[in-house]
């Protein structure tokens, strides 16, 4: 069995990210973006790794991590939001990574307006999880943990 | 809290899934499709729920085993391989339920040849696991488990 | 005038549409496929055809009826729902057929999405009768019977 | 049983139709539109229903007449022909009715040209009667009668 | 401080816009065209021009109406409805004008079907308004009479 | 040697062709329809024609004239200005012809915007002539002159 | 009649709207965004909004004041520039926004590049005023305005 | 020189194959599909391989057996008739064998209707043999044959 | 009047032109290129110009001929066959030049393949003539004629 | 049995095809395209046929020696190599012949780069042989040999 | 001989280009940005400029510099990385320049993913150099100087 | 360091650029394609190599050089002009080579007609210059000269 790495997984949150839970709670659910942050802390100990929860508006700021996770994370987990359709910069950032990178909506993407179809991202994950809200960021953790075990 | 309920959860396998771990085992690895539904029997006695896994390389079939899960499922797990990129006839099946479906795929279909990034079914799934491998299955269930009980 | 043959009309149906009036009967009306083929019986009747009326969730068994049909059938009515997008199998099979073939829809294909606008069928047939429900198959039927009557 | 509505229902004919049965009467027979015309009058009688018949090479005119089916018709049978293809103005004529809407053509348009695959009076429509030549305009006057006592 | 045309401004309605107010008023509002023109009339006067508001269903008449602008008009603004998406013979038209031209339209053409994002006048015109209902109009004419005393 | 038709040719002209030479005569010239008329009259004769010329700004007048002309002429040159672009009932009116088509433009369409490259008026005429200013119905006459002998 | 809003209109400009007047003075005129920004709150006065006038190149702080407007103001007039056409991160702020939100544009972008015909914004504001220069401002503040004391 | 392969070859064909030489025998021939079978029998022999002739309407029956070819057979021609235009299932099916699959159709693609001009199955295939009829399974058989000798 | 150029007019022919009237006259008719190089000598004599007529199949001799003709000709008609669809080097050859150019084509490339519909060379061309077969050339040469003479 | 034609196959090759076996022998093998003339002319003594093998870089070369089978060769083998996807004077070419023509290509199209999916060349051929390296020529050759003695 | 220019050149970068030489150098070189950085400056010195090299992943910090560079640079050489291929921004910051802008990129665009094929930067430089890795630089400041000198 | 290679540098032009500097000198400059060459070899002797630099407006002789260039030289700078866009045959001979290939272009493709913007020989070229005039000559010949040096 491997030995779990010590360096976090980062989980980095796109624009408009800070607003969930916030704006039309009937609609979206009240769960907030600081529950989710809570709730991926409390996982990934249970999962034996420390989580480092970020969210941003600006894509310069998004790069910035990004490569910062380079040396500093065992494994990333990103929902882009917007930036998911538009960056080549987030892609390009991604793809300096040797370490495990899931991909991560609250939405099914596919069942939304047609830019919103495919990410950039989707082109340096590993893998995606979409569509099933607080709990895609759950399943994403698992992925993330799973691949950074058995990748390391 | 919510009481589970007793229908089992259908796990489906659309053509060529058979082949799992049998052909070219250093590329794919050696699970077998047997492997999983094991996996998946023992996931879903932890979560509560029976596990109903089946594979077919016939389209018919896959449509009358999604309709008879209208009445005998309390959820769909469904990897459609290749029938997901040409089937509206699945999309169709699967729009007449009421319970809960997730789509899952061993591999990130994003990073495939062109025609394999979208599929009919993602029209009428709740969610999407992709890219994980065996693992995809793991999470899907986890997901499936989890929409049964909350929109039960 | 001419006389009426005395080959049955063939009355074929696609997938799913053996849940026609079981599922959402508030939706799409408590009419069920059975109900529908009464009915055509019935009018067959009165236009002095006998008529046979067949569903199945199988292109390959759809195919079959169809080559069937080119010995067995004065005339040919298909609704072939979500098949009519996607099989060119049909549309060969229909191809072989020299008997009249109408082609019929309970709803009105232009106004659901933009992949159900057009159907593989459509070039292998006289014309279409779309949109009117259950009706829909009433006015097909006449379609036939008068073309089986006028080319015979 | 719904009583009959009292007033009449329309039939639209748009450009170049006033030449039926005139020109190439080998190639698209010999019936004319006054044929046409007088059928529908006696098939709309047996039906219960006045039938108000007109034709027009003018796309104004044509909105015209719709625009005035709004109070003065119970349906409106609609043959576009040529506008059917370009006219976003009758679309926007049609769309303001609340009688049931036919569309109704002598041949099969997905047998012809690409560009005359779909037509924005489809959007407007409550169904489609193509390719059965004079027969499409008997089929779509009993789909009007019907929807106008169904609806009514 | 530029000395006032004497000229009206025209304001030309296209197929369709007789109805507004009158069909669906709990949808559109019980906003009448007449109810715009004397709007536009009054606004006019505050303005120091005189306008002249008209509709027709007929596109030969507004093209018509346009080549009439050319010599009578100081300004023209139109709300070409449907045939802003189809008439290149507005286009045209609208092109042999030196007075300036400005669009209008009472919905957010952006936001509707995808064959209404654009439309040929926007070729000819200056700038466009769109979206705020019957207040289009008073900020189109305020547009139109800036440019008619600024390009005097 | 064959006979000449003792039926005129008409030359029919499209929206705006009116203002030819009126509106900006720096540009395109100071020649008038009104020109251009005479002028062709004066070449019909030397070719032993008489020449019907017209012009309007109406779709549904063109339609109504071209309909005429399959009776009373022995050859049509049509400039279709805008309406070549958008007019599918033109096009079914001039595939009512048995006499001989010819299309015919002041400007090159090939080298305009690109929705001016290509016309429905070209799938029903035997040639064009594009590009030459006034001077292109000069050769459009001599071409259909020299149809309507060789035809006839 | 409505009471005024007590929160101010925000005016929010994106990238390069800060060179306004200072390059190519000649082309664009001499109007600075200064000018424009005074010229705002003036005119806000008079219609009894005060006016919160802001510009920047970081497509980040720009969704950072959208989110601000969620609390802070009664309407939002937004010219996004450049960010219009790539930034689905604006349309998503904007989308979270209850505020009427109007679109603003100094040019027209119909006669501009084809890249620049549509913008994302498009799709969460009530309308657009676009083409007349500074004074496109101006009718956007009146139309926000109006949008603020009608919704209110 | 290499040894002969004891495994046959699997000549496969998709579906209304078997109308051949039965339907409109004039356009296509006399020849069934009985004959090309027993020829490419014939043909097998000179070569010394064993042929398996096999044709089915039902494209998970033909998954199946391109999956049993895997260790059934030495080489592997398939005519997937309308199959190879809409069947990723057979397109992964061929793609898991590692022996030679050649592609062999009747007519030429290219000259047919667009839809017909590439197929899935190409992706799979080493080569392709198209439009001579029955002499393309000749000539397929022929190449399969060299492939098994020469791969082996 | 101006001043005849002393200069010939070329009349350059592209790949296969040279089989005319040889290959199947029972469909192209008998008329040779030969026959139409005198034909072109005559008419030009009669408009005062000598006529330069040649052909060739290769792309590379067609560009040195209109290079030769910038300084040796006064006006270039060409049938450029099937070079006119695909060779940008013609378009840049043609656009060295500043004498007038005029595209001729023997039939309405409007009604044959969709790749024929559009050519380069049209780019450079000051108009087109095409479908009226031989007649084609004697209408390019007065067009070219004419522009000789008026743009001298 | 048809009697032989007495002319030979023509067997013509298009542009770098001399550098087969020259270049990168360990990739392409080590046959040259003197060994594949040698193995064509054997092969066509078998079937009885001469075979005349000719290769150029150039496309008037080609377009020429195609002319020339038109009455010196009995049927005609063509690898077009690029000059087949961007070459209609070829397909014009082509498009004279009354002999068969069989194209025939080295390397599988489908599996190739996008541009290389289809050639004009197939527009005029029989039939395609492609993907058997020098065997593809085998193949043609009898495909080839057989046409001729058929259609003889 | 042109004085030479007293402001530096600006040498713009970026996202992700300041993990150059640090990530996979085995693949893309030891050369950091750093070198790059120092070889621009000697060669800045050889040619007579000072030169300003920066890098940032902040689309708006690049905006921002551009607009400096308007009045400070004599020219300006930027590798927008990602950026080039989806900012608006940038593209609409580089238009309002009078300097000369050169495109600089250390990979060939062309041969890599079909997004990275175009940049929305090419349409506002005066030329481009691309896929000589470092040596990129080297070309493209030399480019810089020169048309700095020439256009000065 | 590495020792110089002995084969000269080709550098090929395409079609019309003979013309360069002869045409239109007001807008292209007086330099002639010779002045190039001159500037060329002087530039590949400061830089240790012979320059042999060619022009032809035949494809087929380009295609020649290059497969010459194979054997005979150390690097091959390319400017080919219109067969850029349109030759798969350049393409091809290009991919036989093993030294360095540089592509060159007076113009920046990305600023002129979309045709332009992309070329078949980018795919074999290791980079490319664009836009500088004759400069881009200078530029692209010490690339090649570079890689020549250190791939050798």
């Amino acid at each position: 069995m491997p030995q779990k790495p010590t360096k976090p997984i980062y989980v980095l949150n796109g624009p408009n990210l800070n607003l969930l839970g916030v704006r039309e709670p009937d609609i979206y659910g009240k769960t907030t973006l600081d529950d989710i942050s809570r709730s991926c802390v409390d996982l990934g100990k249970a999962l034996g790794f420390k989580v480092d929860f970020r969210q941003s508006n600006h894509e310069g700021v998004l790069v910035d991590w990004i490569q910062e996770a380079r040396t500093e994370a065992s494994a990333l987990v990103i929902n882009p939001a917007a930036y998911g359709h538009t960056s080549v910069a987030l892609l390009d950032a991604l793809k300096t990574l040797s370490i495990p990178v899931v991909e991560c909506h609250l939405s099914h993407l596919a069942t939304r307006e047609h830019f919103r179809h495919q990410t950039y991202v989707s082109k340096a994950a590993a893998g995606i999880v979409a569509g099933f809200g607080a709990k895609s960021y759950d399943l994403a953790l698992q992925a993330a943990a799973h691949l950074a075990l058995h990748q390391a």
